[in-house]
């Protein structure tokens, strides 16, 4: 089957026709792990296992081929004419921020699913496998503390996970390893780092990724689909720590103190105002401190506080960016402490390196869009996904964004299921074409 | 008698013969309130109660006048030669912070029963009545949430104190007012705002309070004793809030965020460089924020933080330093609001006034000093006392502070008990003087 075989119009048909299945697995997978009002799907835990459940019964009504990789990660595939050709890739994840929305993730993985049915339906049988990858861990930051970089479901099937991080990510309630929780989850976790990567870039023509976007741009300008540029990296102190010296608020002079939240502050601003220059010089930068605290057994009203800890997170699609900016903590931090005689303790930053889509996919993702007559919108993506990982893993890579409402890692994201067929069309379009 | 009369000789070997009673004191009541390492003295509660108790046995023993006032407060009177002239009053508060120090407040009230001992050892009765008040509730702060003053006790006898405070004041542990522990505490809360003040200052020569200092300014001088010029007063939002709108720290743009955080950091850094300026040309101004957090329910390292939490303690002996802080405050909440995208909520503030210490005593106790050749200091209080109230309710009133290290309101608190000896010392010259 040549891209060309199949009309626009026969594609756009077929999708259309394979919609209630698409609609009938969102809704059979949101209420199967409802944590109202939104979902939870732990990384191998409980809500991610139903989700990869039913995606497991459909394919089976869709007669694709099922199979999953040591991690746990479930692969459907409909078999190409030529088994042995470099296969496509298409797929997101399936686990959920707590009491999130049920589209982050899952979407992308139904779209795939979709899409193989769709060709189904349209009677055409693709020259190479084409296969849905339902990826697990993608949320592990939302569940899990301690030292990691996220993404554990991709990374590790593509072989770019240390295995020690299985030990060093911690479980914010249990208070033990992602290794033991993966254990528990079915999967062997001492799989990860152990000889080749279960997806090597070679056997693949590339990885393509349904998402919603996470930010409000489609939205506020009137466009249902994006074709992803490129994907922010992000350098992350996640537990930043500023040490002083309690004392009497009203008694002990200033240049007497060792104030931990005026020094905070101060640096907190800093980086602020730098993220406000780059930008203005065109330059990509976003800049978050998403938390911000004072010890509640100790902190008081009257104290001068002797101690605060807060986050850190930097985005850029600009890989030198982000390493300055650590470079600039660490400066401001040492200038700081010695003229405030207060001492920041910075854990390791971490370091998720931003990923460029591939030209070629991107090209004809924004042709398949006129093709179709899909309004879109080239664009960076500002949040991370599995994408990324497969780019850094050497893989072609491209995405597809869908507009959506209220943003995401939340129960109100809210995904025009009108959108997401326009999406799921330009993800069948790209699979059906060499 | 006259002060002349009792030669600067006499009364320091009075002072010294009944310093181990003043030493029995502070260890007893120390014992009896142990929580270890520090003591725990709650208004109205046990450890206040059992200090009480122990000063009105050892007033006994000293054959003083003992009564007490609907609130609870303690009169412990050496009666004068005409008991219808005005009486001098001496005192502090026997109520700690929860594991405070044991000489913060105690201190005071101990030097008034040594001094009223010294006197009558050195066998001279007064011309007028000498009373030594052992204050209840200076500590609410401490203790009690919601919206109140402090310093309870003493601005209920003074009838400063506005009735509602004792239900608005909230327990941070029991969640009940400071009316009904106040009752539990066998005081009267209805006789609060009742009829004339219980203490008028016209009935008393002045008021006179010996305590620790809480900030680090003798020892670093290296000086005993101070004599204080004036107390600061205090503005203070108890609970600030500002609030902006949680979301992805990656998708969305800067320009589309209300960051609580951010909003946070611009305001105090700001307040704290105005500190900073009015300090430089001169004026008085201490800038606390001594409690910042984000909501630990909903933060997170890839949130944009949507709410952020903060007190504002600003102290000056200036009144309309205070008053200007709390116009900036709102004027720059109201610029970095709409700029920002956020709402800053302040509760009402507080203001506590700056008092200023009678001229005259100021005189007379560095003339005591150089009398008793007590090195001393002439100094501000940057902490509120009850002495503040007295000022305000138009009393005269001085103010003698003892070298202390490791600042207070917590149980490292140290001073040494000759310093301790060498205040009193001066505080029973000051009583024994016409």
């Amino acid at each position: 089957m040549r891209g060309a075989s199949l009309s626009a119009e026969r594609l756009t048909t077929a999708v259309d026709e394979s919609m209630p299945l698409a609609q009938a697995l969102l809704e059979e997978v949101r209420s199967l792990t409802a944590d109202e009002p939104g979902v939870s799907r732990e990384p191998w835990g409980r809500g991610e296992q139903l989700a990869l459940d039913t995606l497991a019964r459909a394919a089976a009504g869709l007669e694709l081929e099922r199979r999953t990789d040591p991690f746990g990660n479930l692969y459907l595939t409909l078999p190409g004419a030529d088994r042995a050709a470099p296969a496509w890739l298409a797929g997101s994840h399936v686990d959920s921020v707590p009491a999130g929305g049920n589209y982050d993730g899952l979407a992308g993985v139904v779209a795939g699913v979709t899409s193989l049915a769709a060709l189904r339906r349209a009677g055409v049988a693709p020259p190479c496998d084409t296969t849905v990858m339902a990826i697990r861990g993608e949320e592990v930051s939302a569940w899990y503390g301690g030292q990691h970089n996220g993404h554990i479901g991709s990374r590790a099937a593509l072989g770019l996970l240390p295995p020690d991080e299985l030990d060093s990510a911690i479980h914010s309630r249990s208070g033990r390893t992602l290794r033991s929780h993966m254990q528990e989850g079915g999967a062997d976790p001492a799989a990860v780092g152990r000889g080749a990567p279960y997806l090597a870039s070679a056997r693949f023509r590339g990885y393509l990724e349904l998402h919603i976007e996470q930010g409000p741009v489609l939205e506020a300008r009137a466009i249902p689909v994006g074709v992803v540029s490129a994907i922010r990296g992000a350098m992350r102190g996640r537990s930043c720590r500023c040490l002083g010296a309690y004392t009497h608020s009203g008694a002990v002079p200033h240049e007497l103190r060792s104030d931990a939240v005026m020094a905070t502050v101060e640096l907190v601003h800093e980086l602020d105002r730098e993220g406000s220059r780059v930008r203005a010089a065109d330059g990509d930068l976003a800049v978050t401190v998403g938390k911000l605290f004072t010890d509640a057994r100790q902190h008081a009203l009257t104290k001068v506080p002797g101690e605060a800890e807060f986050s850190l997170d930097f985005r850029s699609r600009d890989e030198p960016t982000l390493v300055a900016m650590r470079s600039l903590t660490e400066r401001l931090a040492r200038e700081i402490g010695e003229r405030r005689r207060v001492r920041f303790d910075f854990a390791p930053f971490t370091l998720q390196r931003p990923a460029a889509m591939d030209a070629a996919f991107r090209e004809r993702l924004l042709a398949g869009c006129r093709a179709l007559g899909i309004p879109a919108l080239e664009m960076p993506s500002g949040a991370g996904h599995d994408a990324q990982d497969f780019a850094h893993a050497g893989f072609r890579t491209g995405m597809i964004f869908v507009r959506n409402s209220h943003g995401s890692h939340n129960p109100d994201e809210a995904m025009d299921i009108a959108d997401f067929a326009l999406g799921t069309r330009l993800l069948a379009w790209m699979l059906a074409t060499r």
